[in-house]
C-alpha cells in the first residue's frame, strides 16, 4: 500500500514515533513523517532523534509546509499548519 | 549585516512573527525565519499566514532541521531540535 511508509505524529512520547520511523526503515528504503499543529515539533524531534542516534547516514530527502483545513465540531473551520518530512536511506 | 534578513520564533503571538516578516519581504528579497523547540510549530504558522494571507507568489526556498545543544543553568546540556524556513520573492 501506497501508505504503509507514512507515520502520523500525535500525542504520544516521542520515543514511540521514533521507533515506528525506525522500524519502517528496517522494511523499507524511505518513511514520510507527517504533522499538525503543535504535533509539528515533536516530528522535528522524531527525525532528528532517529538521524542522530538510531540510523546514521540517513538523509532529508524532503521537507515541505502546508496549510489544511479542519472542521471544528460546531461546524466552523479552522487552518492548521502542517509539516511532511520524508526520511531516505 | 548578514543576519538582517532573519527572525527568530519566541513565544509571542503568531502575527506579531508575520507583520516582522512581512516588513522584512518588503526591504528584501529574502526571509529567514528560525525556530526551536516548541516555537516550531508557530514558525510554521508564520511562514504558512504570510504565503497564503499576506504576499501572494512566495516560495518556500529551503527548510532545513537540525539539532542544537543548549546548556541548562545547572551546568548540564540538552539536545533541542531546530527549524529553519528560507522565504523568498
Amino acid at each position: 500500500m501506497a501508505e504503509d511508509n507514512v507515520v502520523y505524529i500525535g500525542n504520544k512520547p516521542v520515543m514511540s514515533y521514533v521507533l515506528a520511523v525506525a522500524t519502517q526503515l528496517s522494511k523499507a528504503n524511505e518513511v514520510i513523517i507527517k504533522s499538525r499543529g503543535r504535533a509539528i515539533s515533536r516530528a522535528v524531534d522524531t527525525a532528528e532523534i532517529v538521524r542522530n542516534k538510531f540510523i546514521s547516514g540517513l538523509k532529508v530527502k524532503e521537507i515541505q509546509i502546508g496549510t489544511e483545513t479542519v472542521k471544528r465540531e460546531d461546524g466552523t473551520s479552522m487552518n492548521i499548519s502542517s509539516l511532511e518530512i520524508t526520511l531516505s536511506k
